[in-house]
């Protein structure tokens, strides 16, 4: 059989991978949920038609999203993640025991599960006694929270769907009360390569923008993403990306990485300037 | 009328583009030649069917062969491109009024001519005086010449059909002996993530890195190339891309770029850990 899953990338630009079994298909309240063994990426979960992981690449993804901050600092010990409900940015954050607790908030509990069945690779960290999961809409948790975390991490959809409160100015103004004064905020942040992504890139870089002392983005290669580049929003009460990374400290940690290392970590927030135009005031 | 364009990026992975219109056409000595208006990347040139450039994204591939060594040593007089029949290295080479000559030597004749009546953005400085253009094999005119070149820039296709001599160890060889003291050589080098490429890549590496005292690659994002990251090679007699890089000097020359900075200049040389991993000996 020639099976093969399509994502529109853009109007005039298609993805299409090759698949050896669809595993799962199943619509939950909230999304259409597949997940896929392909040829080229391995497992594959798929929510409404986009690509969200693979187990190929996931750890540029998840590497990126979670040791960035952690670097800045190494002293993070409450962290609350939104969705993220493949369990990778949790996986990579029970690498650290100084991390104390775990909250993550997850909307789609049917993806957890999916997840739990189909994919260890990310999953595998989900029962880490440091980790409690509220099956719950993120935008209440956060809103009913003050200075409680030391890193949010924003690792939700596109913004449309279940994702769009989560590209909201109310809830950054919410997620900067729910943070500790040395807190840091990351979330997925769209891209700049596609007028279809650039114009969400800019929106949510403005909004945490007007929050946010700090805000900046950064970069990392996602090849089953659209344009292979994606952003990353850092936004913090002042502590400074590169200004502040603890470098020495991160290395001598030891952590055996794929993606990230420290000088990954600085290049990651220098960008090209069509880039830097896009978000500029 | 719905028309798509597809190239299998890997085995498992297909890249499919709209098509507005196809231009051209034709098959030369060396290759099949196409054409085609896309509607997301403007226009494009292919070639044995694989996508060389497109006019939205060519000045991220073009500005980063080009500035990168540039800002390395801005007293570059002479300049040997190899390939490049689209013109677009070129074009970033004759910004430089200190720039005294540069040979172009291109296989394939009739992709100029091309270039030449649909492309005009990539071609508009081949009839700059200071250029001239061979149309011969890179192979035999690389080896009759010593000493005279103070950059080479190797802007071929893959490493088989036509672009394969260009690949070997032989040919760096020659290239080293161009050079002048000064000498830079930096080429398309393929890209790191999937099997097909990376193993170019590294045997790439290794040839260059017998033969040059310097030999390092850095990065550029591409969307329309396979995993949207390639990688170039710069191999020099003994300029550091870093710590020769004369950042203050580039940057006094004014030049409006959309992907090059001093910047991004630094960090396109920082690896992540993968693909570190497969250019170590």
């Amino acid at each position: 059989m020639d099976l093969w899953f399509t994502e529109n990338h853009t109007k005039g630009l298609k993805f299409t991978i090759k698949v050896d079994r669809h595993l799962y298909s199943e619509k939950s309240y909230y999304q259409q949920i597949d997940i896929f063994d392909t040829t080229e990426f391995g497992r594959m979960l798929v929510l409404d038609g986009c690509v969200m992981i693979t187990e190929k690449d996931e750890f540029m993804y998840h590497e990126m999203i979670v040791h960035v901050p952690m670097a800045v600092n190494p002293d993070i010990k409450r962290v609350l993640v939104i969705g993220g409900g493949d369990g990778g940015a949790v996986r990579e954050l029970c690498r650290y025991p100084s991390i104390e607790h775990i909250d993550m908030v997850e909307i789609d509990e049917m993806v957890v599960n999916a997840c739990r069945k189909y994919i260890p690779q990310t999953t595998c960290a989900l029962d880490d006694p440091r980790l409690s999961i509220h099956y719950e809409d993120g935008l209440p948790f956060v809103r009913k929270t003050e200075d409680k975390y030391d890193l949010m991490i924003v690792d939700s959809t596109d913004p449309f769907g279940p994702g769009e409160g989560l590209f909201t100015r109310e809830f950054y103004g919410n997620c900067y009360k729910a943070l500790t004064d040395n807190g840091i905020l990351v979330n997925q942040h769209e891209s700049a390569c596609y007028d279809e992504y650039a114009e969400s890139m800019e929106l949510t870089h403005k909004k945490l923008k007007r929050v946010f002392p700090v805000a900046t983005v950064y970069t990392v290669q996602i090849p089953t993403y659209p344009s292979g580049i994606w952003y990353f929003g850092f936004a913090s009460k002042g502590l400074h990306p590169l200004r502040d990374m603890q470098a020495d400290r991160w290395n001598s940690l030891g952590f055996k990485t794929r993606y990230y290392n420290t000088d990954i970590h600085r290049a990651s927030f220098a960008l090209p300037n069509f880039a830097k135009e896009l978000l500029k005031d």
